[in-house]
């Protein structure tokens, strides 16, 4: 049902829309390897069925899980989801899944992007990826849609956002990665965002949150409100080795323009203090040759712009932390037509990443 | 997206419409169960993809697919297809799938009758069938739509036919089998039928196919043209162990009346002349305890009545024999409006049955 196309969206009329356009639905994958997550991971499956019945009020969603654990999933989520059985190597949708790019005809279209794991043999988190990299063409036949397959980029979903009005928002420390596209340079790398997502200009952060094993997605660092606006993780704590990351892309954001020639409004959304890894957690995880171990004290790249925005309603992550009614307030003022709804996702952090690392839209088209 | 339904397709106004109706679509199971398929699966995969790319020339078709063979399957068929990954036991959607059921508002349901793989522990075919009994409910999450399970009628689709208007026809030598539903008399298995099905009549034929292992599903021995007309696999030989069978099916279906009161028409389709599995063919299939063995010698249960009727075409199984023009000829003036499609189906009979045991029709709803 989906064909393979040699073309590019930007020549066919496809471009992919802001987060905060309206959605057809969303999808997720289940998490469990017992490698990443603790305790075979059930916390986590609780987690993140928090997190699909949240977003199955707002929206359809299509859960996709591996054979083992479709029965466990199917019990476990509200009747509302659509539960669908796809083999996977870990449950991050928005890296490996597909992006979705429509026209103005009201046509869909998967990107299928190389995925290898965050950094292949170089610096990826576990071995093999083999099953994360056919997610997206599986996707695209679920969608019934044609997908453009990129043999020779690797792009994770959550290393850009995009206005939808010709604006991309990424990272150097993440698309210039040695793990990633270093046959390139870096003005080849942005005319291939530009040419698959049919933008004019990529704003490059320099880096992303501290200590963030995806070598800094910027899904985790800044994220577009809307044209003209986005949210940077910001912290006022000087000792902290976020703080220079934080101004530093204040800094470059404030002197930028984006594709329009505006100038962009930044609000802050300061990040948790810093969490640590508790020896119970860490021992609940099996330790397995070539996947990245979840040791005692390491420091968890928490933050609050690692939300996921869809039709009617903003799905947070909190910490238990102070600064959790601060950012709930701040998200409330920037959208205030959707219901923010803030969820505990220390167990989503555990494993790596957070709410908007494991969603992925898929805008409407018809 | 599926709830599962306490009630029965006959208290909600629900019916299995005859396969002759209009459909949405078909569904089938990619083969590869080597010690089942010859040559780990290859020549069944061609006469598959045959049979797919044919049904999609008519009407829309999913092909569901284990993880391994995914690529390979998607890379086989038509672009127009659907792929869709499905774990599975082996490729008899006709058995395992669902039995879909409408209502005249355009709702569409799934029957999820419990599977046992042609008998369980007494006479099946071989262990487990989890995975095939996941199927339904797969499927029912597919199509979004409701899903009545049977937790205690085991029972597969080939077993049955419907008229659409509230005969059913099946056989003895099935329903009343040791390994199905030995704990339950004929007539609480003919009410399950009639509540399910929608029916107001069952018609049970003796038996099927000579030396069929599915203990002789009618769907290879009588179909359904249209409401009043049915064919009968047939043979003039006396020798042959088959002629009583069909001789005491016609002496039945005689003197039976269908639902409506109506006589039944009963058009002769004579079967092939015995085909024997050669010792190359033998050779093949892999050798394992507990599934039915492919011996050299061994009588396949060849019959045309084994074709599958769908929008606008016929694919019938032919097989090389003086028999197949009589078989071409007389299934196109049955269907006058339907375009006749033979397939050479040997391969698809090495495995243990024919193209209307491969397929699954999803009624038209909307």
């Amino acid at each position: 049902m989906s064909k393979r196309l040699e073309t590019t969206p930007k020549k066919d009329g496809f471009r992919m829309p802001g987060e905060f356009e309206e959605h057809a639905g969303t999808y997720m994958i289940w998490p469990e390897r017992p490698d990443n997550w603790r305790l075979g991971g059930k916390p986590a499956q609780k987690t993140f069925t928090e997190v699909i019945n949240t977003i199955a009020k707002y929206e359809p969603i299509t859960v996709v899980v591996s054979r083992e654990q479709y029965s466990n999933a199917l019990a476990m989520v509200d009747p509302k989801v659509r539960v669908v059985e796809m083999s996977n190597n870990d449950s991050w949708m928005r890296d490996c899944g597909a992006t979705f790019v429509t026209d103005k005809k009201g046509n869909l279209r998967a990107i299928d992007w190389k995925f290898n794991a965050w950094g292949g043999l170089v610096d990826g988190l576990y071995f093999p990826w083999d099953q994360d990299d056919l997610v997206a063409s599986k996707m695209a036949e679920l969608e019934e849609c044609d997908r453009y397959r990129l043999d020779d980029f690797i792009l994770e979903g959550g290393s850009i956002h995009t206005d939808g009005e010709g604006t991309i928002l990424t990272t150097e420390e993440c698309l210039l990665s040695a793990g990633r596209n270093s046959d390139k340079t870096k003005e080849e790398i942005e005319e291939t965002l530009k040419e698959y997502l049919n933008a004019e200009k990529v704003l490059w952060v320099k880096e992303g949150i501290y200590n963030d094993e995806t070598n800094g997605h910027v899904d985790n660092m800044v994220q577009f409100v809307k044209p003209g606006v986005v949210v940077l993780a910001w912290t006022d704590d000087e000792k902290d080795p976020q703080y220079k990351r934080s101004h530093e892309a204040y800094e470059y954001l404030s002197n930028e323009t984006d594709a329009k020639g505006r100038k962009l409004e930044i609000v802050k959304l300061h990040t948790p203090n810093p969490i640590l890894i508790t020896e119970k957690e860490s021992e609940g995880v099996d330790s397995v040759e070539g996947t990245l171990p979840r040791e005692v004290g390491d420091r968890l790249a928490a933050s609050y712009v690692n939300y996921y925005v869809g039709n009617g309603f903003v799905a947070v992550p909190i910490f238990n932390d102070p600064y959790d009614k601060e950012a709930i307030k701040t998200l409330k003022e920037l959208y205030p037509d959707r219901k923010v709804e803030p969820i505990y996702a220390r167990e989503i952090l555990l494993g790596g990443g957070n709410i908007h690392c494991i969603t992925q839209q898929v805008p409407k088209h018809k």
